[in-house]
């Protein structure tokens, strides 16, 4: 049921279909239109950024979704901020949820139920911006079948953002993509010089 | 006056005064410290990263200053998203500047102008967090001096989180910081494939 496997097939309906809007994108470039952007890397800021162009788009009065994939649940800075601003919709992956557990099934059932309210999200033309906080994560565990994610995403409304954060971002869903940047890791506080992560920075 | 000079004594001192305060970091890093965080290179998500650490700091009740050094004086997303929030302090450079004009001693006032802004959060005890938005620009202009910005950020309160955006961060200020992301570009819908850019979402 779960099959993450790259069918040659899917992948060539997939970015025929891509090719077919983006071919339309050019022929209207001055309209605008709702775009896929990836955050990936080791490096930190990633999740930082989506929340950054969370705070712009609700600064232009948009409606935005947020679905955390996170590792270990745990209450953080962005969640509090942004569940007392009018116009957003914050949800975060199975309360008490951790990574760390040994149950592959319950993880699997976290992630397909977070999925689910995500998708809700991507067929609703009222979200301006959804933000997939982690996703590449889910992924990376193959905890989603990739090619309904990828699916999804590509269905969403035309004039609806998509924001994906997390290490490991699956080749497919980068070509899918619009906008991609990799964080890279110049130098890190933490890891090279012991110091303790910080309340209010640590991504 | 204005002397951007890499002169090596200065340099050297810094250096010895950074290698006491990380040494002292080590020592007791179970202690918390303010970081300086610099995020840099030509990706998407630099400035969106810095505002998303500032909601993430304003999520955990902390004070928070902002400066923008932008090119190009509009209103942005965030301005108006964190004007609006308590606990912020906003301070955009120059009202109707824009670093297309052909003044260089006006660009130099306004540069200053804001840098005095920044001081005074960067020697406030008072302030939790300092965002310096697009400071790589002004330096990379040399509209400021580079070893005056470098003391006041090093002089800052002990706890105190400061974050530098802006592409062609200067090497002493990469040496200066904790923590240094470069964002690099994988893919830009908007260069690559003529789509324009969007409201809410571009950088």
């Amino acid at each position: 049921m779960r099959d993450n496997a790259k069918t040659p097939e899917r992948h060539a309906q997939r970015m025929a279909a891509k090719q077919k809007i983006m071919q339309e994108r050019i022929e209207r470039a001055d309209k605008e239109q709702g775009v896929l952007l990836v955050l990936t890397g080791p490096g930190k800021g990633k999740s930082s950024s989506g929340f950054g162009m969370l705070a712009r788009a609700l600064g232009h009065g948009m409606r935005v979704g947020v679905v955390q994939f996170i590792k270990g649940r745990r209450e953080t800075g962005e969640e509090a901020f942004f569940r007392r601003q009018p116009g957003v919709d914050y949800h975060v992956m199975g309360e008490g949820f951790t990574w760390d557990t040994q149950d592959r099934e319950r993880d699997i059932q976290a992630a397909e139920a977070a999925w689910e309210v995500a998708r809700g999200m991507l067929t609703d033309p009222q979200f301006d911006l959804v933000l997939l906080d982690e996703l590449n994560i889910a992924l990376r565990y193959e905890y989603l079948d990739l090619d309904r994610v990828l699916d999804d995403l590509q269905a969403r409304p035309a004039m609806q953002h998509a924001v994906v954060t997390g290490r490991y971002a699956p080749r497919e869903l980068i070509e899918l993509a619009d906008t991609v940047t990799e964080m890279k890791v110049v130098k890190h506080a933490f890891k090279e010089q012991g110091v303790k992560a910080q309340k209010g920075i640590e991504l």
